[in-house]
């Protein structure tokens, strides 16, 4: 496919659709709608616009200039995305959701929040505490990401374990399609089998099929109590073998259960700037658990502290209050910005494999490590077999941290799909694991992908150079 | 779309792939492949030929054969559908996966179940509950039904209301494409964001995108304690209002909260040949909560009971026990066989709505009711707003029966999308809705669903005349 540039014709047009003041051109402006999260250069890109629509129909106007151009268009939500999936990596349009960032509704009658997309996570969640309800919802980066980039990748996060993914919360969209057709999939109904689950195929897509201009998203009850055990162990083994045994064990669904290696629990302290309990512990579990009733709570939360105690655990820190909790919790959501510190380049990446092969997957992680001569700590959502496994640069060249990144990450996928897993979580394909993706996944499966993508926007201009190319 | 009709060199490729014995082209052995659990005789037709392959590459091969010769091929589970979904409307073959009924593992390490797509919905349940887990999808019909129809259709059932439908259970199958490919979307895994969710792109489209020869389900740790309350009202208002109130209270979220009328609870007594409790009450509701706590179950229940109690329920009954369980969700559950025995030939409908709606379209229902003379009995999924709505043909004449018929759905349907509902929560669109989903539903929606069956299935081989129909 090949794309036009954007003329100043366009960008006329543009201003004539969003108003002046939200048409960006000044390289120094859109500098920062050219990156994500990801660290390195390589997945930064100038937009060659950047716009800020105020609602679906200025975008499905973008979206028609766009296709009667030929130019591209690139989503993106507040930019905290970890696959390089909100940069125009073939120029074009960036279209940012920041202006659309109202809470429409709190359904208390059906329990649903109505919202646009560029409302942050934390406000969504906040809003629903605030009315006594959760959003299970919950990424690491929740105090910044947009709720709108959450459903675009389908995000995980922290809760995952008892109350699924952001998937699981979202009943009804709205989204303006490539085409500039403007539709809502779904809405306030809890069951609905009237024709395919769009709803379900627009969230994850990563803003390649349509852009996601309102969401309708399933509150519940808040649960009434909730505990964190911080339990350290002196070995890694022991620590990440716990995991599938908790999970199984005495009927309990705990809503999070994490792993912390060294490395992290190391960066975490740096970054915090304080010592935390059993710093020099080779891993950190955290499990939390809640419910409606206290002794329910108190009783699962002894049952699986029993079970680490017995399992190699040294002691088991109970956190069943707020400020503990946070505590806790800080140390844990830290990681993306405390591995920073020990080098401001690396590579974060996202496996995820069935929850009984959590142990060799990490097993394999550090004997590649070893291998390779790399640090690479490892954190994440044990419970879910989800584990953030990031490369660090540190102070390596440009070409062997290139050479020796490839070559770490293709035995680490191998292993990944020997285990019966596959490449992302939650974090997504976007551009950075494009190539990752055509390599590894099933040809038929990718062929199914295409053809959707196919469908949906023969121009192929939302979003390209992301997920999966075609042809 | 013109097929060619079955050949006898069609019928001769097809003993060679499957066998002879699993063959059938007799017209007896085929007239019950002709029909599902739609009563009236406009939606039967008799298939061309029977096949039974045992595996997914007999599947990839009919499939081919079909491609080649231009023939329709209908996926067939337990023919236990209510919406026309596995009946050849346009002949040809018709592919029954009733040998492919083998439970492949159950993984105690990850709690999934892995299975071919022919077993009953009852044997998944009580395989699970044999190794002390609960999978939770429970549609009426489990005893009959299979659990490829219920991902076929994402079956609801009875426990929707906690558990979510069968999406929620299903992280994983195999499908046999259109074009005979064969491929495996999700596994084990519980999350994955790598690509589209195609997995939840074919739950749900009723074998009209491929056709599903293996089965990741997940399972979940049997709750330790379940109580069922029937709780009989004097007035149907005041039944149906306490549902959203239930939904919305106290933070408890029930496992099932089902509704049903006079008429339906008067056909459940004809049909079990015994008194119901307060049969002739005007309405029934019935609850369920479970847990692993019995003092938290206790105090639920005790808290839906005294609000059912003050908003003029007559009584609660409660039953704690398997049996009285039993005696009461034999009632509920034989809503389709029991209304047989006062009209053989009825229409029963699906329709949803979001929950705080749920009177109102009972209302709506109502008034359609008495303004056509005709009986419609309701019953059903109410803590999710999904009520089947009977159409009584009893005595009418063949003529009379379609014209009333006609316009009571076409009010009925009206009043659910003003209400923001649809067509179908849990049976499906199959044959019966199509013409209805074309004329009630977003033309832009109509036209993806189009996009992407055209996409994964060009020739329109894969059970056409359903959900939507394809230029």
């Amino acid at each position: 496919m090949r794309y036009n540039r954007i003329t100043t014709g366009i960008i006329d047009e543009l201003k004539s659709i969003v108003g002046e003041a939200n048409v960006i051109v000044d390289r120094e402006k859109m500098e920062v709608y050219g990156r994500d999260e990801v660290s390195e250069a390589m997945w930064q890109h100038m937009p060659e616009v950047v716009v800020k629509p105020e609602n679906a129909r200025q975008i499905s106007e973008i979206m028609k200039l766009a296709n009667r151009e030929l130019v591209p268009v690139t989503p993106r939500g507040a930019g905290t995305g970890l696959a390089a999936g909100a940069v125009p990596v073939l120029g074009g349009i960036v279209l940012s959701l920041e202006r659309m960032n109202r809470i429409l509704e709190v359904d208390k009658e059906n329990l649903f929040m109505v919202t646009e997309p560029g409302v942050t996570t934390g406000e969504v969640q906040r809003t629903a505490r605030a009315e006594g309800y959760l959003y299970a919802g919950d990424p690491c980066s929740a105090d910044s990401s947009f709720i709108g980039g959450n459903v675009a990748t389908n995000a995980g996060g922290n809760k995952a374990v008892k109350y699924g993914t952001t998937s699981r919360h979202i009943f009804g969209v709205e989204v303006v399609l490539p085409n500039g057709d403007i539709v809502t999939l779904g809405g306030k109904c809890v069951k609905n089998v009237t024709g395919y689950d769009l709803v379900h195929l627009m969230v994850g897509s990563e803003g390649t099929l349509g852009i996601v201009t309102k969401i309708y998203l399933k509150l519940m009850p808040l649960p009434k109590y909730v505990a964190d055990l911080l339990v350290p162990f002196d070995d890694v083994e022991k620590a990440i073998n716990i995991v599938p045994v908790i999970m199984t064990h005495g009927g309990i669904i705990p809503t999070c259960l994490e792993f912390m290696d060294n490395l992290s629990i190391k960066a975490a302290e740096l970054y915090l700037n304080q010592q935390l309990p059993y710093g020099d512990a080779a891993a950190y579990v955290i499990v939390e658990v809640d419910g409606n009733s206290e002794r329910q709570v108190q009783e699962d939360y002894e049952t699986i502290g029993k079970l680490c105690l017995e399992n190699g655990g040294l002691e088991v820190f109970v956190a069943d209050n707020k400020s503990t909790q946070e505590r806790i919790w800080k140390a844990r959501r830290c990681y993306a910005e405390a591995l920073r510190m020990i080098s401001p380049v690396y590579c974060m990446e996202d496996i995820v494999v069935p929850v009984s092969q959590i142990p060799r997957a990490l097993e394999a992680i550090n004997r590649i490590a070893e291998k390779y001569q790399i640090k690479i700590p490892c954190c994440g959502h044990a419970g879910d077999g989800n584990i953030h496994a990031t490369l660090l640069r540190e102070n390596r060249g440009e070409h062997s941290w290139h050479e020796v990144k490839e070559k770490v990450l293709e035995e680490m996928y191998r292993v990944v799909y020997d285990l019966g897993g596959n490449l992302s979580g939650e974090h997504g394909i976007g551009a950075k694991r494009k190539d990752a993706m055509a390599r590894f996944m099933d040809p038929v499966q990718l062929n199914m992908i295409r053809s959707i993508k196919k469908a949906l926007d023969p121009n192929l201009i939302l979003n390209p150079g992301k997920v999966v190319d075609v042809f």
